[in-house]
């Protein structure tokens, strides 16, 4: 069936889009907004740090050696440099690789992951102050969040593609597009070159080909605003067009978001920050496991634990059986055993070791999730039958983590620890924190990438 | 409406695929087909070379120079060196550039752009032999044109994505694998991430993200290869699982092509070549227009020229008002009045002057192009009114450059001295083919890059 068209009130969405972005003025971006790209930043920069050593990160930087790269930007964590494309590529692969990152929960964009890695390479590169990063942050995330609301959840990421993927190409391209000064007309090429190069599979979860096209959605955006300032030519209607992005990726694209003004509201004041290290969609039944052991409850009293959950919740997170940490990543039922048994769900509670331990195998096998439609993608209702005969029923509705109930900034700082603790001492955690949420008066990254660099052993 | 999906059956699919053809020996490839990758080859370089200095080469080689690319391999006719990516890159956008590649006509996959400057880059560097260049470039290509078969013209194609992007990413990424004697595990593994980067869209058909979505075909497959050689994950089923790229990018994706078994017939062996430097699908409406000429009328006769022809030409290249060389390469129009006035439609004829010129555009204006169901893909039928009251028809059928027709090798030859005849003096065409039809005895790759050098000013 081919989606609805309507050609003639749509034959302007691109050049529409672009000129809004491109003019509207960086400084003008509000003070709230900006404290947001604080908490992305910080939040961000953990993930980055904490996964910078893993296999799949050094199997990209062997790629990068092969290819002999030119040491222009930081791999964080490390004193390695590469070019811009790699460090964008490496950096955008460690930041998503846990699954810890933020979420936009309209759209389900992970959206720092694409944007950041973009941005700070060619910040590093340029010598940008940091006000100049959050600013072009800001707008980045914005065009991102609504790329995405075109695309759509239904119609695009539930089909199959990878959103934070998709519309993050166009996020970087959008926040480097901004550091070059593009002209409405540049903006528009940049985002037509974003519409060829935009990818990324679901198909692909539970593989590290996952934070690899992540990765690869930083550098496509950065090299489309690139050659867009080169003069490289691109469709008039790229995303609108009969045969555009838009229509080929999704079956209910909406323009609106993409026609309406810039600056009445901000996409980046509906992020959102992961208190557990895993898919977001089993959130809730892991905030609703830890509720239940502050109710006193422990493992060895559990007969069954039965969690209802949104249909997607278990088509992206049913993995009853996991067997290494990215099999648990993607298994609320696992969640839901560290959430009783350990009353925490961070990188800890998901490494292999841990999936594989007896007691949490053990109590994992007691948990059943079922899909229901009523209930709600940021909800869960969990029953809990214990020996006693008793039955305890939970149902979280604002779940920690979310827009109602926010991971506020003294969390975010504890997660950053928790993340970062492997390679950095707390010293260096601690100036590192400080010049986060003073980012905005950082005259040039030159000290950043030095206090980021591991000083400690994992 | 969804497609249909027999996962049972198709559970198996990429892996079947992967290990066909990371088993096959490279030195069984038959001889018949390393004489056609030959042809591919001269044709191929042809317009490489003819189209280096294309303005949006030189933005991509500006971004090139931005991102310092080390000096890996040579950006033909030119001596300057790039990484591999961008030299891959660059000679694919600039290989495709004027339209006048080759063409597999079941599926319109142009073959050689996206999978020879990989393998070129890739040899270049590592001192190939032409005869392992060439093995891989058949295998390559067996890969490319079985994945176009599966994603299917109307499905996939005529939808909207630009085929010779989407599959020659996969071309590309075979021909590299084999050259790293991939295991079928690391091959199936390239090719799911081959599906986590392929893109291109025929929405940029007409502007210059068209060249550099094919150039980063070839760039991407690299990348693909490499990284499955590191050890990179990808999906089981890539292509075929639910929410696989078959099922994302075609309406109606069909697995037999990659199921079929190797080495029994070779898709290598239905390539055609262009013998005008446009769109193919107008290809016969020229022929035809030429053989008018060739009955002795001249444009001053004419009254009105009628063309009937498949329905997707008109949609391809149903530009009746070119303005430059990028519409009048998909103007249909145009070639039928340069077929007639200049009895050819190479290069020159399509150049902006020639685009302008008053009795092009004078003649252009008499010619109507009508889609008409009971005209093939390869075939127009011509009507020419003329003054004294005639009305000549004339029916091509057998169009020529098709594999019923095809260009030998002789006329090859003369399309290679008229493409790089601005940079090349007759004595270093003549050196170079001669060179090319002795690839398989070439030790290596050394003296050729210097061959092929501009040895004269435009």
């Amino acid at each position: 069936m081919q989606p609805k068209r309507d050609h003639r009130s749509n034959n302007m969405i691109t050049r529409i889009f672009a000129t809004h972005l491109a003019e509207y003025p960086p400084e003008r971006v509000p003070g709230p907004t900006i404290h947001e790209a604080k908490k992305c930043f910080l939040n961000w920069l953990g993930n980055a740090i904490g996964a910078h050593r893993h296999p799949s990160v050094n199997m990209m930087l062997n790629v990068a050696r092969a290819l002999n790269s030119s040491p222009q930007a930081t791999v964080l964590g490390t004193s390695i440099k590469t070019d811009l494309q790699f460090a964008a590529i490496l950096n955008g692969m460690s930041s998503t690789m846990w699954d810890f990152d933020d979420t936009h929960m309209e759209t389900i964009i992970h959206p720092s992951a694409p944007v950041f890695p973009a941005l700070v390479a060619w910040g590093e590169h340029t010598r940008l102050s940091g006000k100049k990063l959050l600013q072009a942050f800001v707008l980045g995330f914005e065009a991102e969040a609504r790329i995405g609301l075109c695309l759509g959840r239904e119609g695009h990421y539930e089909r199959g593609w990878h959103i934070t993927s998709t519309a993050g190409t166009f996020g970087a391209a959008a926040a480097i597009g901004k550091l070059l000064s593009l002209s409405p007309s540049q903006m528009q090429h940049a985002m037509g070159i974003a519409c060829a190069q935009a990818n990324g599979l679901r198909e692909m979860f539970g593989t590290y080909t996952k934070p690899m096209h992540v990765g690869k959605a930083a550098a496509n955006g950065l090299l489309a605003a690139l050659l867009a300032r080169e003069g490289l030519t691109s469709a008039p209607q790229p995303l609108e067009g009969k045969a555009g992005y838009a229509y080929l990726v999704s079956t209910a694209p909406e323009f609106r978001p993409l026609k309406a003004p810039w600056g009445e509201s901000w996409q980046i004041l509906r992020n959102t920050y992961k208190p557990f290290a895993c898919g977001i969609v089993a959130h809730p039944s892991i905030d609703a496991a830890m509720r239940l052991r502050q109710r006193g409850v422990t493992a060895s009293e559990i007969v069954a634990i039965t969690v209802r959950v949104h249909p997607l919740t278990l088509v992206l997170t049913g993995k009853p059986e996991p067997t290494d940490t990215l099999e648990a990543i993607f298994s609320v039922q696992h969640g839901v055993a560290v959430g009783l048994l350990d009353g925490k769900a961070g990188q800890r509670e998901y490494t292999t070791d841990r999936v594989r331990d007896a007691d949490v195998v053990a109590l994992r096998r007691k948990v059943t999730a079922i899909a229901s439609q009523e209930v709600a993608i940021d909800q869960a209702v969990l029953e809990a039958a214990l020996k006693n005969g008793e039955v305890i029923r939970i149902a979280v509705d604002k779940v920690i983590g979310s827009l109602a109930n926010p991971l506020m900034e003294k969390a975010l700082e504890e997660k950053f620890l928790d993340m970062t603790a492997p390679y950095l001492t707390p010293e260096r955690q601690a100036r590192i924190v400080d010049f986060v949420w003073r980012l905005d008066q950082q005259p040039s990254f030159g000290e950043f990438f030095r206090l980021c660099e591991a000083d400690r052993e994992a």
